[in-house]
């Protein structure tokens, strides 16, 4: 295993001491429980979004800590679920007076996690409500998930709830744009090869050179099915049917479209696999308002892409288009 | 070889046309001859800014055209230098009646044809300046290239001289400030791994299960030497030293540091990596005014990384805190 990593045990702990170190303008780490805050000083009265999950997707979640998205994230060990103690101790930190927003990507672990942390955070007087994350459409049901799991959508759940936090929404208010992001939200990954999780030491699935994986998890769960290496455009395509065809998305349809890297893909290929999704969705008479290419929801440094499509409702592309300040993600500001 | 590509020799113009689509309010791509430009109206009498080289090291060029940066830029084929045409139209594009300086990464084919372009761009009356970027401490004389090699002090020289062009310094204060940065700027890198060109279809070069090439280049050339997989930690200070002797760094200085992914390096590892040239910094007694981590001159999907270190002078650190709103890189904006 070639990685630039020091103690495999020590590797998230390292990490956020040089993500602090690059970024204490905007963020603040605290270690022992390990979570991320803003740095800026608390605005009170706005509701607090925390989200979190196994570390290894960088730069979710902590990435997104900052204006205009998360005001904490809790990150596990790599692929590994978060405890309820830095949960707890996140969520007080966001906690301004006026609830606090947990955002869970759908995995067992997480989603028991957040959830005894949200009940031992009411005991305190804080009120948190919860929105789970379940845009992935490859499988029901999967090694580590009961129902859908949450993958590269989680970006766009966080940016539109966070705009609608900054601009003075109520809990309830943030909960539902969050909710109705992730309804109208629909992806889907492959990848060309595995990735190695540090202290496992060797890669988490194998796959013939000729190979790819349709429908990948962003832990290297596996998707619905294995198919020959073929042209770029036959493989966007297979993502965009299955992606468009679960919600479906429909012509006239406004949709932000976000081409995500899983962590070793050339930016090149991502805009390859662009080209082809702009051209189906062109064809189907579907509006892509606004595209985003890049790696934002990784699985290390997996190979591989992955599909996101979001209908736009009510005001939701206006809060994408909101000030953001984040070490992820930046825009107006 | 798995790619996300299709014809191997449509893998430009492909990946441009996704570039396209995905940020036709920031960028515009002319084809035949292949050039980019900004997509804003031409402010008259500013100085342009025009780079490229071979295609391959996204976000670099393209990825940084738009407000505060380039002005336009030419991709070659991948890690092949763009002809002499492409360049002097790009030159054209960019001309706002106060002339343009070339920004161009040390490798004798785009040296060679940027200087081409630059007589013929001469005698249709533009006046072209040309700084060399040549950071890479690594190597003197190598693969392609004699003297040093240009690498991601590059982004530093396009980010500050752009600032400086937006602001309305005349051409010889744009050259001027250009090869300031350059002369203050010292890089190296290492890889984990080669990368493969598209239309090569096998890894660049070969390196054991256990070895290291320090003082790589960006298009897997030789490093100075190979040395066993060591902890992050050693690899880092081997970089940072190789860097901080040659310029040399010193106590008191102010640097921007760029902790640079050469593509598939995990987000965490870089942060891993940045730890620990801040601690060494911080036992300098070098103060590390800005620092900036992530994908900015790639290879591919090459694992590895290399350190940038630059001494701020005069008003470098406020042009390099101006406003950009490019692809690849965005601040204030």
């Amino acid at each position: 295993m070639k990685k630039l990593v020091n103690d495999v045990h020590e590797v998230v702990k390292e990490s956020l001491e040089g993500f602090q170190a690059a970024h204490s303008d905007t963020i603040s780490v605290n270690f022992d429980p390990d979570f991320i805050t803003r740095a800026e000083p608390k605005k009170e009265g706005k509701v607090g979004l925390v989200s979190g999950g196994g570390s290894g997707h960088e730069p979710l979640h902590g990435g997104f800590v900052g204006y205009g998205m998360l005001d904490a994230a809790v990150p596990g060990a790599v692929f590994t679920s978060p405890t309820p103690d830095p949960i707890v101790e996140a969520t007080k930190a966001a906690d301004r007076g006026a609830g606090v927003l947990h955002i869970v990507k759908n995995y067992t672990g997480d989603v028991l996690n957040f959830e005894t942390a949200a009940e031992l955070c009411e005991m305190e007087d804080i009120e948190v409500a919860t929105v789970v994350v379940n845009d992935d459409v490859a499988v029901e049901d999967s090694l580590y998930t009961a129902g859908r799991r949450g993958v590269a959508g989680t970006f766009l759940v966080e940016k539109i709830a966070g705009a609608a936090a900054e601009r003075g929404d109520d809990l309830e208010a943030v909960r539902a744009i969050a909710q109705a992001v992730n309804d109208n939200c629909r992806s889907m990954g492959l990848a060309l090869g595995p990735c190695t999780v540090p202290h496992a030491g060797k890669p988490s699935f194998d796959l013939a050179d000729t190979e790819v994986e349709m429908g990948i998890g962003i832990h290297g769960e596996p998707g619905y099915r294995r198919t020959d290496m073929r042209p770029a455009d036959e493989l966007a395509a297979e993502l965009y049917e299955k992606v468009k065809e679960d919600l479906p998305f429909d012509k006239g349809d406004d949709v932000i479209v976000l081409i995500n890297g899983m962590g070793a893909t050339p930016l090149s290929e991502l805009y390859i696999v662009n080209r082809k999704i702009q051209q189906l969705l062109d064809a189907d008479g579907i509006n892509a308002v606004r595209t985003v290419v890049g790696d934002y929801v990784t699985s290390l440094e997996m190979p591989g892409c992955s599909l996101t499509l979001l209908r736009v409702e009510g005001d939701m592309l206006e809060l994408f288009d909101a000030p953001t300040l984040t070490p992820g993600y930046r825009k107006g500001m």
